[in-house]
């Protein structure tokens, strides 16, 4: 049991709509489309691929992390190291 | 003739590899896979994306944008508009 | 008593030589300096910004998120769901 | 002659504000105001902090990347390169 476990139908169709798009722009490419059209098409799907990553973030954060919290311990602690790494590595891309 | 014509094969590879990221996505999200994995790997599939984003701007700068300057006219402000706009959109995504 | 208390004095330090960085910044247009020049310290300046909120947060995960947890009751889900919204506004800025 | 020096009194009153802001976090530390506030405030500093850079980046591919264009020869080259690595740091940062 994960944090998005409850979600999975919504990530799943979301992750398939991103892949859409990145094959659209694989599209885009081929068909030689205006540069600009191109990149207004890369940052929807980067925005997209963000949501994501902030719902299941959310998902970590509400279960598993409060889970190990709740529970106390060692491993609470390093599901709150672990949660930050991760937070700063989507700030930070 | 675009800016990026002469980096088509380039781009399509990394595009082609990050289709591929987000299919890997989909199946680590079917296999239940830890959240805080499921997260590093999306923030490497937005890094990817960005880089062809960047790749994208610095061709179209230097060949789009530089020729419509080089040319002179209306069009030349209208591209790097265009350009600024879609460098906005980039640093907000 | 916050999470970032027993960090006050480092916070302060970071938040001073940001302030500094803004300084130079107003004195490097008055300078009439170089525009990439001035580009290059606003990335420096926006990094060190989201350092110290990276530190914040994860000081505020690790003790008013994870104390309201391990109380329980509404105000742990209350403050989850405020840190979620605070790092959604952290990856979009 | 700079991009910027036409909006130098723009640039300035934002940068200003910027610093206001900054001091601003340092009193809020100073007086214990709740993390998530404080956060805020960042994220808020932050994209003000952006839009200085985009409108700096705007102002300098207007005049100064533009001018070397129009001049053509090896500085329109470097100025092309050096505007890319400035808006990937921005990306980046």
């Amino acid at each position: 049991m994960h944090g998005y476990t409850q979600n999975k139908d919504e990530v799943q169709k979301r992750l398939r709509r991103i892949e859409g798009q990145v094959r659209g722009l694989q599209k885009m490419v081929d068909d030689d489309r205006y540069c600009i059209d191109v990149l207004t098409q890369i940052s929807s799907a980067t925005k997209a691929l963000e949501g994501v990553a902030l719902m299941l973030l959310d998902d970590h954060l509400q279960h598993c992390v409060a889970e190990a919290i709740a529970t106390g311990g060692v491993d609470a602690n390093q599901k709150l190291t672990e949660a930050s790494h991760a937070i700063a590595r989507l700030v930070k891309s």
